[in-house]
């Protein structure tokens, strides 16, 4: 997302928006195969991009991390010229290096679509962020998000949903605000011409779009199977430290879930102060119970089954117009 | 299978029959996307599954266990959610534990097929093998079982197949005979409407059909790679412990599979005493030589394979109907 | 390949390129659904048997080691009747046992592919590699490689794909010869009618087609993971032992990759001596830097990414013919 112009963008999430509307979505890949290269382990991201291709009338080779070759040191590269070879339509790459669908299409001549980059871009993602924002606000004609003040909560710098979010978002004209402890995000954050603040509440009350990120649990050492109610979250998780010593985490010494929660997660109380017409978005996985209240998760200001349905149109879209229009 | 009207049982085994006997199965599912949502490991359910939704013309995504956000905290309803919003049709779900479609099915709008929840139930496996039942017994007209006596053999207590198979054989109007030890075939499931008993020889005499259950080798501690050759096979296992020692075996105390074989197993010799036109049935996959012999599994009497196929349409026949008539 | 008559070979290598010319591979196999039986790793074999599938119009289920039941103690065999059993078209096999297709071909009606069998055969690897050198040297319209000498490479004895090729080239009259230490090319190779040597400078200076084939570090103990540069390759794997003391390595005493390295790769520095219009082959996944530098893996003379593309029509042709031609 980042260097992509705005006209770009707007192409896009028209195209997706016109699929949806369809009764049937042009069959504009039939009979061509769609490769999911995916070396990172995901749900939706790999069942989206394969309900996208369907919809257009694509098969979908599946070459995931366990059963690639990749394990035998054949490298990126020389498996996404295989599957080029092999004569698909577009592969969707994820993988944990930042770069590294760029790095593939740089080197292969079929259409690569970035599905995930480590810490880098999600585009996609942001695609479908946007048509979501964009249907809440009636903006759906000229996706012109100009007036819109769009919050992003949690550890945004090693946030690849944040980063193309950011990037799409603020080039189609809304005004973006970080919200987090300073490990999560930093001052620099500035530059890429978002507002950065630690405190949440006077967020909420003037946001119309709250994005919600996911804890990275994974990341950071805590529990990653535990799926808690809302109310036994915090005791359950309470003890684990969500940060390592050696994160700078300036003014918000953050030591525990419980306290991450007390001070950055969209909570049923903290809800209740949102604008009226304010939504709430996440890229899911949730914690519910960590960032994300289950009620606020599952109440009339979410709009997460929004995205899911959404993201088979982003990723519709994306795919058909590398294949067909480039 | 438990509180389906027998009416609704025969709708779907007379469209199975028709599935199987047309030239080509109608492609009443053309274009539309199924979900294999399976958290337990199979083999012939999710191929069945497959095979079924594509003779039918649509897609399959498959959502498996160690692909799956489910690993990241998130709750199967959740994830069923995305894929529901992901435009599918259904989802078939297979999950260890009891309940879990049924959970599903009242969170989501989409239709759920259940494949197989924990010791529960397995519903298109019993469609399949009452199927197989009416076609050994001329029934496929009106799928009216009157006057057949089948047996269900081994560790029905924990089985799910078998618990399927009770609902439906006896909805459709067979009398159904368990047969083990009392560990695995308590009194309690006479309250199923079923006769109960720890012999296996006269039950063999008199039963028009002979459900043998997989020996759960998963479960009870035993091998789970050996494939042992008929004659080699109680040999090869004797030292295993079968059972736990907590497990309650009333008066027949089975302590090794060799005892286990030489009271429950359908043996060559035994298969002898089979009434002429009676058949042979095991949902698979068939630890040979332990409960079934080789010779009777791929003999005569046998209707294994014909169980593979009718699982196809059977499948197909239970897809069609959640998607398309409800 | 072995014991193929040639006429077969030639008329499978016809269909192939004939697939390959039409602007649509017509879609012979409509309607029907094609197994991957996969027990054992693979990515480009399963991807390229995928596309073949589709491109022919059928569907694709997959059945690989990691989910079979397989790992319940059920035999190749008792898998592979059960996917017979749900109306599967062919099976492609891929596993680690020499015999194991043929096995299961004896057992079922089915058609059934060889994807791969421990060091046994790779059929539709020499059928690609046949169809890429016979595009090099003019030879497409009859298949006739009399006067072509073929050099393969490597761990020949125990290589599958060394096994079909060395079948299939023979029978179509070119003249092999095969290179390596004793311990990888022993002489008895010679009565498979091929010439053996353990001198690869005189045969890259005489061969018009160089096969390498991939050092299998997976069977040796060596690195697996590891893709080094051309450059850092030998010096990151120099320490590690490439063969067993109980090797039997004849007259080349072979003790560390630096070692193999400098007899029996193909470096940049060796190819400079190939003849003018000879090309080079790699069953793919190459080792850059250890048995063939990535300046020739990617160079002119290299035919790899053909081979990629030849065995999408190779094994099209293959599953066409032996589903409808039998």
């Amino acid at each position: 997302m980042q260097g992509v112009p705005p006209e770009r963008i707007r192409a896009l999430l028209a195209l997706a928006r016109d699929f949806r509307a369809a009764r049937e979505v042009p069959k504009l890949l039939a009979g061509r195969t769609i490769a999911n290269f995916f070396l990172e382990d995901s749900t939706r991201t790999r069942t989206s991009f394969t309900a996208a291709a369907y919809v257009l009338g694509a098969n979908v080779v599946d070459l995931l991390g366990g059963s690639s070759s990749v394990n035998k040191g054949e490298t990126l590269i020389d498996t996404a010229k295989i599957l080029e070879s092999q004569g698909v339509a577009a592969i969707c790459v994820r993988a944990k290096q930042a770069g590294a669908a760029a790095l593939i299409a740089r080197e292969v001549a079929c259409p690569i679509l970035n599905a995930g980059d480590g810490k880098h871009e999600h585009p996609t993602q942001a695609l479908l962020d946007a048509l979501t924002i964009a249907d809440a606000f009636g903006r759906t004609d000229g996706f012109d998000f100009k007036g819109l003040t769009i919050a992003i909560v949690g550890d945004v710098a090693s946030s690849r949903v944040a980063r193309s979010n950011i990037a799409a978002l603020t080039s189609l004209g809304a005004k973006v605000v970080c919200v987090g402890p300073a490990g999560f995000v930093p001052r620099s954050l500035e530059s890429l011409g978002v507002a950065v603040t630690d405190e949440l509440d006077p967020v909420v009350a003037a946001a119309d779009a709250i994005m919600m990120l996911r804890i990275q649990f994974e990341r950071h050492g805590g529990p990653t199977t535990a799926s808690p109610g809302p109310s036994g979250a915090s005791q359950g998780a309470q003890g684990s430290s969500l940060l390592t010593p050696t994160a700078a985490m300036g003014s918000s010494q953050i030591a525990s879930v419980r306290e991450y929660r007390a001070f950055y997660s969209l909570t049923h109380e903290r809800a209740r102060h949102m604008k009226p017409c304010a939504i709430v978005l996440h890229p899911g996985p949730i914690n519910r119970g960590i960032e994300l209240d289950a009620e606020v998760a599952d109440g009339p200001s979410s709009r997460i089954m929004e995205q899911a349905r959404n993201g088979l149109f982003a990723r519709a879209a994306a795919l058909a117009h590398i294949v067909t229009m480039r």
